[in-house]
């Protein structure tokens, strides 16, 4: 273990491969595209699950959990849909030795089965909203694959709600953007962009789709979350209907959003560093690593004594800490290996420290002498807590202060072409596919969203120099 | 809503399905044998997920997350098993519009896929054991199938750990199964019986399987968690080899363990009655519903306050409370549906009982007054949560007096083939297949586990009368 990681600025690709492999995050399946989570990885996502768990159930979500295979019919009923995903699907032929009927489709994400199973439920105006969530995995027949980014199958949650009117629908589609930005913002450290996405964007099926964006450390941007507005479409194409206060038979209006473990390489990617991952203390796995450097058997004893104390107080307190009191590693081979796994903060204790009452605290996003400081054993717990709601301050402000410094706003096309070749390009857009198309020919990237924060006022297309009502964020993306 | 459920003498299958839908656990999916786990019965089963989550990682497990679908070819690497599984495959055959090359398996267990995995992360003895746990959807090709017992897509936990010796492996395999009894026994009041699987009975590809069996409302077992040690035969077949101490490349010694969502229905069928579910309080989604009970408007208003501070004060104690405030509906259908969604302790206030400081405690599991208490508000917390204990020990209690009450030890073939008609029978067996063949001829019964709990001593075989140095239990089963 501990290779050497490829820096950032001679290969970001490679860079990102290294950091997930060595960092013992994921690696790659036997079957093509797909990728194994290891243990350090799915601890990982677990904290992502538990911090949008809670959020979905405290704005009145509940889970359940629907079919993986889904008749390929299903697919069919909504025009949009099938088109979007007919490329990408898995399907299952043979079932118990024998070829089936109808041919099932592994699922590629769950608004049609679901609507077939909220045709049945709801009955009427009492029972909606109907607001469900799930977690589960899915699978996408995807060609260039990486890891977490972009896995053939992958896991995620789905949240699929049904409403009375088109009003609710909305507010619902919006609070779980707004969720999701939360989430993003508050326990990942991921600054992001709420915004619309055009309609070349948007979800198949959709009548508008939402989204969060963020600029990786490449300077590319990365969809983290969407959340769609379904309007009637399922509800048509699926029967979802319910008898309103009037007794008269209304169609349902439907939602859907999701997050995925594309969240994880999205952490990776705007928190990591040459010397590999860095972790937000709210979503690490291990938020303090405690190393004990002792040279003789006599030190050691005094030393490593006092290191489970701390690491028992820690615990206490419930910080995630874990001592590594291996003997077969140098404490200079820990401190790379904590280092290259995102550790937010280190506590190194020596026969000094201990007799000094003190320990020696590293923090992960400040190398060296500027972010090591001593802290007095009493009070440690609350200090240490302290410093990791610090790091995580801060790890979101340095991401803030590198998109806003990698963000322009473009007058001329030729300005903006450059823009987009490193960074986000924010440009008054006419609105047309024509002109998404010539950007997207002309500098590989798209819009990522039209922001819901607009300057106000109206302007000229970067594009056509037609009069444009809105700014988009064009960029690069994942 | 709120139908009849059938009277468990009358029909207990159909008793079964009425409680399960009717307290709205699951529901029929489109595709045949797969079911929708609807909120109340995914929450149960969230439940019962961290009930042992906890348990794993107590005992050093972590998870992880393995892919979904697996080449049919390496389900083919281990003979027993692929023998086992290959009637119960969904295959995919076409992938993103194309024919496969190799067809891909939907996982029926992840054996073979974390075998190859583990042979590439395991290079010396210093990665072992390595303990790791998944949480998963697997998909069997089941004819008959019904919800929760058997499914042909289920969710469920499966472990799969490698060891350094077959000692170790051996020690797991029995870790686990206690691990599993502990929680059955703890959390869900399900009294078990620990033994080993007979040759015709254990996992394809074991070299010992184990079980915990439980007996249900209609005197059938039901295999409610195994654990498999798989000796040298998976490592055999994918590789997995370690460099010892002493520079020897040997191969490892792996096990397997899982427990899947059959659970709830074995929870279904140890507690429930006429009147639906009966729910373990360490398991409910809901521990207490409170119920508020006024004519007027009047009295409505003093009342709610009273079950708001109540809900308040309950919640704030940890205990899993909901307030049924709804308009719509009578206290008594409210008891009714409360009782059938199983909640273990219902409280009713009404203005009395606001005049008086007290409340109504009705437990689910015994009706009418007999279940009935005042309780003072001074102190409610901890009089409720000493009744939830109270509760969860009865309905152990009461699990445990049935088993015993409907277990014999025939000592002749007669006798026997009575008594496996209603319960289970334990009985001396020579180990032979052919007289357990001879017995499920005979009476539909098998043998469930040879206990680890042994009479001692020897002998004779129930069935063809030679030497017998064990007992086994033998039953229907689910």
């Amino acid at each position: 273990m501990v290779e050497k990681i490829t820096p950032r600025s001679q290969d970001y690709s490679r860079w990102y491969t290294d950091v997930v492999q060595q960092a013992q995050l994921a690696d790659y399946a036997p079957v093509r595209g797909c990728m194994v989570i290891k243990p350090y990885g799915y601890a990982l996502w677990e904290n992502v699950k538990d911090g949008l768990d809670r959020r979905f159930k405290a704005t009145g979500h509940e889970n359940a959990y629907f079919p993986l295979l889904i008749p390929m019919s299903f697919l069919q009923k909504e025009a949009q849909h099938v088109e979007g995903f007919s490329p990408e699907l898995a399907v299952v032929t043979h079932g118990g030795g024998k070829e089936l009927e109808e041919p099932l489709v592994v699922r590629p994400t769950s608004e049609t089965i679901i609507g077939h199973m909220y045709a049945q439920w709801i009955q009427s105006y009492r029972d909606l909203p109907l607001l469900i969530n799930q977690w589960a995995n899915v699978v996408r027949w995807e060609l260039r694959t990486r890891l977490f980014l972009r896995t053939m199958e992958f896991l995620w949650q789905e949240g699929h709600t049904a409403h009375a009117t088109a009003e609710e629908a909305q507010e619902e589609t919006l609070r779980m953007l707004d969720v999701y930005a939360d989430f993003a913002e508050s326990d990942a450290a991921v600054p992001v962009i709420k915004g619309r996405k055009s309609e070349t964007e948007k979800f198949a099926g959709a009548v508008a789709s939402y989204s969060i964006e963020a600029m990786m450390g490449d300077m590319r941007a990365l969809q983290a979350g969407t959340s769609h507005n379904l309007g009637q479409n399922f509800s048509r194409a699926f029967d979802i209907r319910y008898l309103d206060a009037n007794n008269v038979l209304q169609y349902c209006w439907t939602t859907s959003w999701g997050m995925s473990t594309r969240m994880v390489g999205c952490i990776i990617m705007v928190h990591g560093d040459d010397q590999g991952l860095i972790l937000p203390p709210r979503l690490a796995p291990v938020q303090v690593v405690i190393v004990p450097i002792a040279k003789t058997e006599e030190e050691r004893s005094a030393v490593l004594d006092a290191c489970e104390a701390v690491s028992r107080t820690l615990a206490d307190a419930g910080v995630r800490v874990k001592l590594d009191a291996r003997d077969e590693y140098s404490p200079g081979w820990k401190f790379n290996e904590w280092e290259l796994r995102g550790v937010p903060l280190r506590i190194e204790i020596g026969p000094r420290d201990v007799a000094r009452e003190q320990v020696v605290a590293a923090r992960r996003d400040r190398p060296g002498k500027e972010g090591k400081s001593f802290l007095p054993m009493a009070g440690l717990a609350n200090a240490i807590s302290d410093l990791l709601v610090q790091i995580q301050r801060d790890l979101f402000a340095r991401a803030l202060a590198f998109r806003e410094a990698h963000t322009s706003e473009p007058t001329d096309y030729e300005a903006f072409s450059a823009a987009v070749e490193s960074g986000f390009a924010r440009a008054w857009w006419c609105g047309s596919i024509a002109c998404e198309d010539r950007v997207k020919e002309d500098t590989k990237a798209t819009t990522r969203n039209i922001p819901f924060d607009q300057p106000g006022g109206t302007g000229r297309c970067i594009v056509c120099g037609a009069p444009a009502s809105e700014t988009a964020v064009f960029a690069r993306a994942y």
